[in-house]
């Protein structure tokens, strides 16, 4: 016997580590730097790194317990009732809550392109059919469109409508104004499902705010990015009170591990940790917008899409001198690099070896 | 807008924790001993909560380079292709994978009753439908029927059949042979899924044994049990070689954390904490079948099926004396109460009291 047929279902590709490159080009991981998957250069939170590390021989007990004190908190950081909180196993995890919470077989969801893979493939997980909607206005120069019309546009009567926001990779956002027109102007049974991954270092307005007034809008949020959480999957979705109830009928019960919980209970307090990060994101983005010899978007994420030409033949250059970034070819843009936000130090030998090699 | 029709989803029963039962009590959690979730008594194995505290301040790091180096040690382990170990956070991820990997919707998946809740909410999950197989043989006096006989009398057709062994909450197992005879008597295009999560603590051979020679039957594994690892959610499936592609496919791609591959990397190799664990389970069966006042069911698991009367009685009588227990009548046994394989001190204690409460 075989898997069934999953021609249509897509492999993820991730970004590689340090140490995976390293070992490729036999060389000592210590003289790489990593910008390559929007990590926090900061590291992980210290109060979380605390947090884990008293925790660490109690990790025999199954978490369910301490979901309710991370989820109480969260809901009190949005103010929302605690049952508006969908505690997942990273953002991808509350994508599979929300897409199993609404499609029946067949459903079409509507994704952005360039964009998440994952949206697509948990809609399939579901079996939902996918349909995108392009972002790109202009090949050349490299042009972008983020407004409703744009996503209503496709839109043809699918159930779900994702948008991020700030997008990941061209680091672009969806006013609140047009979340709502997209919301407002699809179907009654239609969720737009706004990914705020990257929600923190942007001074936009969180689709939150729509959450009051709308009972077809959900936001996601995710532990990885600005609090430094990455490797211990934790996310959420916020959603409209009427949702409320069916979590318990579409979560994997144990979800969220305990060290994840125990850790992001920790950061969530640590404004210290968050302040720093979205200061050097701050500056890093001016600093590659100003220095890089080549176009740069603007960008509302911890990172920035350069425009290099041939994006695989600069990403390998920059590779072979020890500096990882992302060759957004995947994401259907071969003539850009994403490179995330590093520290100072890290930054500053990003730009000045892309700059060599742009001059080569 | 709601969320569309989910009234066929079950809601999943967590045992609670110490604190939540103290909070409800009003006592102090040092008071109570928790025997309810069949968590390992010694805690997890000291060579991952070591891993867990050197690793702490590198989890802003994505994890799926440290995938990898787990898989191999779990493939080294059993003596399969790494392509075959499909990890997972928990065994509930795995069991999300193998339904992903065979289910179109509407087919139909077989599963135990009384059994883990879970099979059947992963299944619909992903649309499928779920019909059950009866392990009770008699109710007076409480027998049950684990051959494969039973399980083929209520096949008919379906896509998955889901085998624990051994089984929670009865403690009893398939032989292999039996397991076998299930496979080859289903259709050739039904999978059936030997869940071994409490496999180490029975002698009984694992059905890892028919992957060589079988394209249907797989196999599921976790580090919650004798590895000491529930709060960290890390589990994995054994898969014969025909399925291995499909796992890029079917799984969420960050699932398993980086502190869970981590420990779980350290603690497959702790054979000292697994012996002890199993040493302390042996023991503590043996000592609950010589010692409790009521029939004790015999068991190849770290727990033990103890018939009381009334459970869920029993089970309030207990924690109100500090022994927090699992009453059974949520797996349709309002008669048993289960009790976890504890320390010497926990067992014994757990025992006296339970004495105490049957003699009332």
């Amino acid at each position: 016997m075989q898997p069934r047929d999953l021609s249509s279902h897509v492999e993820y590709e991730a970004g590689r580590g340090i140490e995976e490159v390293a070992r490729e080009l036999g060389r000592d991981p210590e003289e790489f730097v990593k910008l390559a998957s929007n990590e926090n250069p900061h590291g992980p939170s210290p109060a979380a790194v605390e947090a884990i590390r008293e925790f660490a021989d109690e990790v025999h007990y199954y978490p369910k317990a301490l979901h309710a004190d991370l989820v109480a908190a969260i809901a009190d950081r949005w103010h929302v009732a605690d049952e508006q909180v969908w505690l997942a196993n990273g953002g991808d995890g509350a994508l599979d809550y929300l897409a199993r919470a609404t499609l029946e077989p067949g459903d079409g969801v509507l994704v952005p392109t360039p964009g998440f893979a994952y949206y697509g493939m948990s809609a399939r997980f579901h079996h939902g059919e996918v349909a995108e909607y392009d972002l790109l206005a202009s090949e050349e120069p490299l042009e972008f469109s983020f407004d409703a019309e744009t996503v209503l546009d496709a839109y043809d009567g699918e159930r779900i409508v994702y948008l991020t926001s700030p997008h990941n990779p061209t680091g672009h956002r969806f006013t609140l104004s047009d979340v709502e027109t997209v919301a407002e102007e699809t179907d009654e049974e239609t969720l737009v499902v706004v990914d705020e991954a990257y929600g923190e270092f942007t001074e936009a307005p969180s689709a939150r705010q729509l959450l009051d007034e709308r009972d077809d809008v959900a936001v996601l949020r995710t532990f990885s990015k600005v609090y430094g959480l990455a490797g211990l999957r934790l996310g959420y979705a916020l959603v409209p009170e009427e949702w409320a109830n069916a979590y318990a009928r579409v979560n994997t019960p144990f979800a969220a591990s305990a060290i994840a919980c125990k850790a992001g209970l920790a950061a969530i307090d640590d404004e210290e940790h968050v302040e720093k990060t979205v200061g050097t994101a701050d500056w890093a983005r001016e600093y590659m917008r100003e220095e890089i010899d080549a176009p740069v978007h603007p960008s509302h994420g911890n990172f920035v899409l350069v425009e290099v030409g041939d994006a695989e033949t600069v990403a390998e250059a920059l590779k072979e001198r020890g500096v990882i970034v992302r060759d957004c070819g995947s994401f259907g843009l071969p003539q850009c690099i994403r490179i995330t936000c590093g520290t100072e130090q890290e930054t500053y030998r990003a730009v000045e070896e892309l700059n060599e090699v742009l001059a080569e």
